[in-house]
């Protein structure tokens, strides 16, 4: 989006509102899952249709404009996630999308786009270079260009996952990965005004967005990272409008961080989640709060990827559960049968919780001899 | 179970209500989501606590013991997932738990165990011989000894998995894999009543339960399999009570059909499942059922073993949109910009669906041009 569009283009929760009430015939609510070990909420949109919450802002986006009466063909470019949700979404609806991508994105993610009957035209080597033939294609035939997230109905469209959070969880802090800010600026439109704080994630490196809330827009060539999604050289101008506004923070991660998150998502949580997917997470560790809340973003990581993360990244080992510093109830008087000594190898003392308020019998504890 | 006992307890729908009475303030309902592209319900049993629903017959156990009266210590044999979730039932009501698992259980499951603080008592080097060291010391010391599955509370516990189900999207056939049949036996309790066909699910060669609901009640090392959560070689006796009155059918699933499931489910769903936990969906596709729902029951696999399926298995690719073979509408009259014919390279022709009921404007379909 044009700067000067971007300053007097208009998004508001109450925008938020009427996508969730557009998109609610089509897509389920996605689960809220409590990660006990992360001690922190996640918002599992890798359970979305097409593996991430892009489709939820493309739906919108067509619903918006057949309500506008508008019905231009859309055309987008996208090496990945936007493209896909572009895609279903144009399939659910039964109108046809175009979309431009880089001879170099990976043919699973062609084959996702074109698995839901889209056009897809592979041009170019790069994603701006696909981008640049998609605005041209874009201006010759009178389409509609739709960003991936410097869009309002795009960011209208995101913004559902914080309603869906808070009407779930009622969290304290929601964490969003940060690309081009569409995730971020429409969470921040519905829940800000719940009291609930907002919190970016951005990966070392590739990080224009907190740069460009710096007043930097100069162009810099993102590092390579494992979360291809928010890989952004230019940052929304509308979405770094509402995030200026309504951003609390920017929490920044490190790539090595962002790899281990991933790998113990899969491993303890059992949730595969792609690079940017992970990103939230890895922030909230650096974040206060009682009840937390991370978007897993999406879930398309290529096989071939997620096999080499698995046997190369070896997580540090879970924490014990938090001692409960509560005093031990007194062990019953006369046990019908202590344990010999020696008999049992502790591998780890019980640290046994406060005994439920209903509760209706004494804590036991193994007799001392047991856990020497 | 003795099979002179096991004639003579009763477990009925009730104790699963009962059930899910007492588990209500301790776990949270895991989600049941839609696989568009296997066409099938799954209930996410790897985003419960522990990573499998084995969590629930535990905890209705321990809780049910409670109410009895009875304050004997639990001990019990695993090598998996029934001790990790005995660990955290344990844990979470501030009693002690004592486990026996084999010398050869894998590192990552005994630290599973160890994490939530249970007492782990490595002896023997196979299941067999864990438990029988177990029978021995709950003979000596007067402990409960607690079945994984052959025991009326823990039935009733994996029961809730069944109401939950139900809760969530009306169910005309429920899946469920089948090892000693407690998970089995819980859900057909809870459902059947309601008119939902159960059918279970066994891996080629790790089929005792189908042998002895066919009265072959004769001992064989189970085949080798990804699945070890239901290589069992003497499943219940209870459960087989309750499955012969109460299982519709059995599918047989090929070794090599599971491991492409387990990846798939990876993949497109982004859905980590141990092997036992991608079983019942394997199953699916070969039952009939308007809404189906399979219970992915575990996603507790070792990094390595995931790693290595990633890199092998190579699924097939995923079948297209259902055709729909509604009738096109007519193409607009004029289109402002009619696209130069091969301008766009189609990957996949548009299969539209028919339109919202609530739509307001006509399909669009692309210039013949194109899509040739």
């Amino acid at each position: 989006m044009d700067p000067a569009v971007a300053s007097t283009t208009s998004v508001t929760a109450s925008d938020v509102l009427a996508a969730q009430a557009r998109l609610r015939k089509y897509l389920d609510v996605t689960p809220t899952h409590y990660a006990e070990r992360f001690g922190c909420w996640l918002k599992l949109e890798n359970l979305q249709r097409t593996g991430s919450y892009k489709v939820r802002g493309a739906l919108n986006a067509l619903l918006a404009a057949r309500e506008r009466g508008d019905d231009r063909y859309v055309i987008t470019a996208s090496a990945g996630n936007h493209a896909q949700g572009m895609a279903w979404a144009a399939y659910r609806l039964g109108i046809p999308a175009i979309t431009v991508m880089p001879k170099t994105a990976p043919e699973t993610k062609v084959a996702g786009v074109a698995h839901w009957g889209a056009t897809v035209r592979l041009h170019g080597d790069t994603y701006d270079e696909a981008k640049a033939f998609a605005a041209e294609l874009a201006a010759q035939n009178g389409f509609r260009l739709l960003s991936a997230f410097d869009d309002a109905d795009v960011i209208a469209g995101q913004g559902t996952v914080g309603l869906e959070i808070a009407a779930a969880m009622d969290p304290d802090v929601v964490l969003v990965p940060i690309g081009g800010g569409g995730l971020a600026a429409g969470v921040a439109l519905a829940l800000k005004s719940q009291g609930v704080r907002i919190v970016g994630a951005q990966v070392e490196g590739v990080d224009a967005m907190t740069r460009a809330l710096r007043g930097d827009r100069s162009l810099r060539d993102p590092a390579a990272t494992l979360a291809d999604g928010v890989r952004v050289k230019v940052p929304g101008y509308l979405t770094e409008r509402v995030l200026q506004d309504q951003l609390d923070d920017i929490v920044i991660v490190r790539e090595a961080e962002l790899r281990e998150t991933l790998v113990r998502l899969a491993l303890e949580e059992h949730v595969i989640a792609e690079g940017a997917g992970a990103l939230a997470l890895a922030a909230g560790k650096r974040v206060a709060g009682k009840r937390k809340c991370a978007v897993v973003s999406g879930g398309n990581l290529d096989a071939g990827v997620l096999a080499t993360l698995l046997s190369e990244v070896r997580p540090r080992a879970p924490r014990k559960p938090r001692r409960r510093t509560q005093e031990r109830l007194p062990v019953p008087a006369a046990k019908p049968n202590p344990l010999p000594a020696g008999l049992l190898h502790v591998r780890d003392a019980p640290q046994p919780p406060p005994p439920p308020a209903a509760g209706n019998i004494a804590s036991k504890a193994l007799p001392e001899a047991l856990l020497a």
